[in-house]
C-alpha cells in the first residue's frame, strides 16, 4: 500500500500554492495519499504549526511522510531537513516547525536536504521551496528513497527547537499558560494530562474559577469547565459556546490549577 | 474498488482535528477514498449539517460511508449510531444530524455503536468521539465489516429527528420559510420543486416581489429572481450578487409563492 | 496509473457543492485522484480564477484534467467546452476562466460539450452545470474518453479570452500593474520575469521605492522588497508581513520598475 503524505502550511485556501505542491507530488509519487492537516496556520506562525503537527502525527500510519512548510526564512541560510523516526518522516525547514514532533518521536535520524537530484530542479526559486524542494523530497520518501540519499546526516542537537514554557507543578498548585486556541474557542493549556493525575483540582483564570471535569456536558450550557482534552492537554471550554470569547485569554497568559 | 468515505464536521479548517480523523481512517482502511463535504458547519449547528448531508448523499456511489461529526453532546448519554441504506452508510451521533438523509434514504437498518473492538480503543476520550469511535467505525464499514457486528439493532422510530416546518400549500398560495443560506447568498426555502408543478407563481418576500423563473440570467444583473435550485428546493437569488445581502432573511423567516 | 482531476471553483468551503461534484466524479471514474486548486475564488471573479489556473496547471502531470467552474452565466447561452493540450485537459464554461491556461498551453483542440450521454442526465439543472455537465465530462476524460466524442470541434479563435494589460517595456522603465493579491498580501504584478533580465531595477509604487532583489530576507523585517516570484511574475512583498496591508494597492493599480 502506498504511503500517506500529510501537508501543513500557512498558505491559506485562496491561492493555488497548495494545489501546486500536490501536483508536483502527484508527478513523482502517483500512488501517494494526500491528507491536509491545515493550511490555515496564521502567516509565519511557527508555534501554531509546531503545536498542530505535534498533536496530529501520532494518529497516522507508520511510514507516513509529514510535510510542513511554514517558511519565513525561505531563500536565506536556514537549512532544509528531513527526519526519519519510528513514527514516520518529517520534512520541512529547520526553523522549529518540526520540533514538537521531534521532541516526542523516537529513533530519529536527520539529514540536510542537499541532493538536488531529488528536487524539482537544481535551481529552486528563492521564494517557494515548498514546491521546489520539500514537496519533491516528500514524494521521493513516499516512493521509498532512502533518507541517507537526500543529503548528509546532521546532529540532532543542532536542530532548531521552539520551546514552550514548562508548567510549575507542586502538589497543591500547577501554574501553566494558554498555548493554543482552537476553532471552537477551546483554550488548550501547557498542562499535560499526566500532571493532574487522580487528584481533584479547580481551574483558576484570573478571578474566574471552574471545575476540572471529564466532559463539556458536566456543566450547564454557557458555563465554563476545564477538561483533559483529546490532545492530552488540560483545556478550558464553555459548554455550547467559546471559552475564548468568554475569557479572552491570549497565548502565554497564565492559568492555574489549584488542589481542592 | 475501494469505498468512498465522506466527512462532514463543524471542526473548521484551522486545526488538525479533521486531519487526525483521516489519519485514523488511513490506518484502518488504506484504500478508502476520502471526500470532504464541508468542515465549516457553524459550531454545533445540527440543522445546517442535516441540510448539507441531506442534499449531498444521493450524488455519491452506492456503498459510500457518510461520516458526520457535529456532536455537542459528546461524552454524555447520546447514542453513537451507524445506519445502512440502499444508498450507503451513515455514521454519527444520534442527535438529528443524520435525520434528513434517513428521512429520504430507503431500506434502513440501524445499530448502536457499542462493539469497542471497532473503536480506536475501548476507552475513548470524553471529547473527541470523531477520532475515537466514528472515524474507526466508518473505516471498518469501508473495509466490509458487517453493520450488525458494530452493535445491537435499534428501532428506526427511536432515532432523534430534526424536523423542518412543512410548507402550507394551496392552489393559489404556498407559504414556506428560509431554511439555508449558501456561500453565494442564495436563500434556499422549504418549498420543494414538486410543490410548484407547472403553474406560474411570483415570489413574495415581505413587500418585495420577484418572478419564479428557470435561471439567474432571466433577470438583469442586480435583480432578484426565484428559481427551482439544484437541490430541488425553490431558492431566491440575485443575478450576479447575493440575495442574502439584499433581503437579509434569517433562517425561518416566511416567504410566499402566489399564483399569477 | 489513474488520472488526476483538479478542481477550481468559487463555491467556497461552507456548502456541499464541491463534495457533490466529487461524488459524481467518484461514481464515473473511481480511480481518479482529486486535487483542489481552490474553491475560494471570490464569487464570479473570472479574472482571479484565470490567474490561479494559469499559474498552477503546468505543475501537474501530463494528462491531468483541470476542471474550472466559475460560471456566472450558467443556464444561459454561454458554451460549455473541453480543450485538449500537450499539458492536459481543461473543462469549463467558455467565459474566459480557462483563457490564461489556453494562451500558454500547446497543441490545443477544443470541442463544445453537446454529447449528453457524457452528462449526468440529458436534462441538466439550470443552475449547477458543475455537477450535471462539467464534473461528469471531466470524469469521462479521466476514464480515457476521446475528446472528439464529447461534441463538435470549435475554432480556437472563437474562445472567449480575458486579457490582462500588457506592461510597457523600455530599457529604462517598465510600467505594469497589480494583477493579483495572494493570501500573504504579496502583490503579484503583470511584469514577467523575462522583462527584467539581468539589469538592475528599483520598484516604484507611488512615492514608495524599494529594491528588486531575490529573496524576502534581503531586507529587514517590516521592509518592502520586489522579487521575481515563484509564479514567474515580479511581485511586491514585505518581509514578515503583508505588502497589501502596507501599500493598499488594488488590482489594476500602476507600478513601475525604473533602471538604476
Amino acid at each position: 500500500m502506498s504511503a500517506v503524505i500529510t501537508l501543513l502550511t500557512d498558505f491559506g485556501y485562496r491561492d493555488g500554492y497548495v494545489g501546486v505542491m500536490k501536483g508536483v507530488i502527484a508527478g513523482i509519487c502517483p500512488t501517494a495519499r494526500l491528507i491536509d492537516l491545515t493550511h490555515d496556520i496564521p502567516a509565519q506562525n511557527l508555534a501554531a504549526a509546531r503545536f498542530t503537527l505535534l498533536n496530529a502525527y501520532a494518529y497516522f500510519p507508520e511510514g507516513t511522510v509529514h510535510l510542513a512548510v511554514i517558511d519565513p526564512g525561505v531563500g536565506t541560510g536556514r537549512r532544509a531537513i528531513a527526519v526519519q523516526s519510528s513514527q514516520g518522516y518529517f520534512v520541512g525547514p529547520d526553523n522549529g516547525v518540526l520540533s514538537g514532533a521531534l521532541d516526542t518521536a523516537s529513533d530519529l535520524k536527520a539529514v540536510e536536504l542537499t541532493a538536488t537530484k531529488f528536487w524539482r530542479s537544481p535551481q529552486p526559486s528563492s521564494t517557494f521551496h515548498g514546491r521546489d524542494i520539500f514537496a519533491p523530497v516528500a514524494a521521493h520518501l513516499a516512493n521509498g528513497t532512502d533518507l541517507s540519499d537526500l543529503g548528509p546526516p546532521i546532529a540532532l542537537d543542532s536542530l532548531l527547537r521552539i520551546a514552550i514554557p514548562q508548567p510549575q507543578i507542586t502538589e497543591t498548585k500547577i501554574v501553566g499558560c494558554a498555548q493554543h486556541i482552537d476553532h471552537f474557542g477551546n483554550i488548550i493549556t501547557t498542562i499535560p494530562a499526566a500532571a493532574v493525575g487522580r487528584s481533584a483540582w479547580k481551574m483558576c483564570v484570573g478571578a474566574v474559577e471552574m471545575p476540572l471535569g471529564k466532559t463539556y456536558g458536566e456543566v450547564a450550557v454557557g458555563h465554563a469547565i476545564a477538561v483533559v482534552g483529546s490532545h492530552g492537554w488540560v483545556e478550558i471550554a464553555v459548554n455550547g459556546s467559546s471559552a475564548y470569547a468568554r475569557l479572552r485569554l491570549a497565548i502565554g497568559d497564565e492559568i492555574q490549577l489549584v488542589a481542592i
